[in-house]
């Protein structure tokens, strides 16, 4: 059984939900911030009490690596000790890094996130590249590891390039879907899901069900829930004949006591907003 | 004046070689690697040495992220050390990052890698999610910073999406290369170039001339030289009213020392490296 395999039973039995630990300085509440430690510790400390609140209603945790990234060498030690956390409770994590070079290049992505300091269970990756930027990761899949890679963002210049239409009138997120579904076709076991699986945002579910229907054994990472404007009922078209994806939202969930507290119950508003989330799902299926 | 404007006036008067630090372990010769320190700290002494040795024939230094990320923590503090080295003895840095999300993010990775631990002076962007990949930076160019947006990369399975024909003929490319001169457009002083530059690979001579014409006041960084192919006479082509981009080699200048010596001469070998490119794309000019 690989990763998605893993993660799709997972959320067969807890829901879809993915928290997004998109850690930003603003959403730390005091009981935190105004305690000794840098930047990184505090962080990581919320991060920390997050996951135990939620760890029974979150299918898996994804962290948007911009966001450690943009505090230096101490915001990447708290990305490495909450990746550690996570993993060491038994939990699944994703790294959200979107990574897309050459493959020499590759390669060393994929031990920078598959080993060491940052190991993940699973990353996205961007396939603009093509094929190079993907097979590198392929050797870490029979040790557990997996990938999402973007097919349809959620954001709204998305269209910019996806939607650029080829000449027999497809988009050409279709045709990367296509590309996506073709590069993963290796990488099952006993028919189950493909080690690589795809991002494709809710803020356009039509264009998901088209999506879908190319990619028959690929399990989605799917963000835009929430603050972006995707719905429960929208998820159910989506998921008309069972889970296909991880629904992900961030802001909605771990900044959920923004402007109620700024004490240690800062965790019963965040994890109210998981079980709200994942109910708002659920009483679709 | 711009950062793309003082990178190309440095390019005419130096002549336009980008040692690219894409340091890995397998480079560094036994007198370094063979002393007391870290992983990190030996790549951090070899990249000094190196930017010491071709500091007068090098116009810039561009650092490929993922060979540090391979690293951890570890590997990322040589990235701010090398860094912080390079831009504390006036010269350009350019962090190959290609990062690439929605805007806030983006934002996030503005911070990351404008400011803090790992401030450089012109990142590398993949704009496959659309302007909001790449609009998130724009506060930073009048500070002094810049970007390469991707357009037609040096590696052979570029065509996978890259070379996607859209519906009036035209490779999805050529989309890009619209996008991009489109979206740099407002970032110009003085009738010069835009902060925002693209990456073309050299590797594909025909398709950058098409490239070049469509986007008039460009600067490139040119992947593909040497290790990958491109050659000296491949540029005088693209160069034929001027020199347009600069030109990235890493293995064929940081490797020269390779199987000759492991002492502290591996300099000398990485100097006449960086001089030899030079002289094989100026004789052209």
């Amino acid at each position: 059984m690989n990763i998605m395999d893993k993660l799709a039973n997972r959320a067969k039995i807890v829901g879809p939900v993915c928290v997004g630990l998109d850690t930003k300085l603003e959403f730390i509440p005091k009981c935190i911030s105004e305690t000794n430690g840098t930047a990184g510790e505090h962080i990581f400390e919320f991060n920390k009490r997050i996951v135990d609140a939620t760890k029974d209603t979150a299918c898996c945790y994804k962290l948007q690596i911009a966001c450690y990234e943009a505090l230096g060498l101490d915001g990447l030690r708290a990305f490495s000790d909450t990746l550690k956390y996570i993993r060491s409770n038994g939990l699944i994590a994703i790294s959200d890094i979107k990574r897309g070079d050459i493959s020499s290049t590759a390669a060393q992505y994929a031990k920078g996130h598959f080993c060491g300091d940052f190991e993940t269970d699973i990353i996205t990756v961007n396939g603009y590249m093509g094929v190079d930027a993907i097979s590198p990761y392929a050797p870490y899949f029979e040790k557990g590891k997996g990938m999402f890679a973007l097919v349809k963002t959620s954001n709204p210049s998305s269209v910019d390039l996806q939607d650029t239409l080829e000449s027999d009138g497809r988009p050409v997120y279709m045709h990367m879907a296509e590309l996506v579904s073709k590069w993963g076709s290796s990488y099952t076991e006993n028919r189950g899901l493909s080690a690589i699986g795809a991002v494709v945002g809710l803020t356009y579910p039509d264009e998901f069900i088209k999506i879908k229907a190319v990619m028959p054994n690929t399990f989605f990472l799917i963000p835009g829930y929430g603050a972006q404007g995707g719905t429960g009922k929208d998820l159910a078209r989506i998921f008309g004949d069972g889970i296909c994806g991880v629904v992900n939202s961030s802001r909605g969930i771990i900044g959920a006591h923004k402007g109620k507290t700024e004490g240690d119950d800062f965790v019963s508003y965040i994890a109210c907003a998981a079980a709200a989330m994942r109910e708002d799902i659920m009483k679709w299926l």
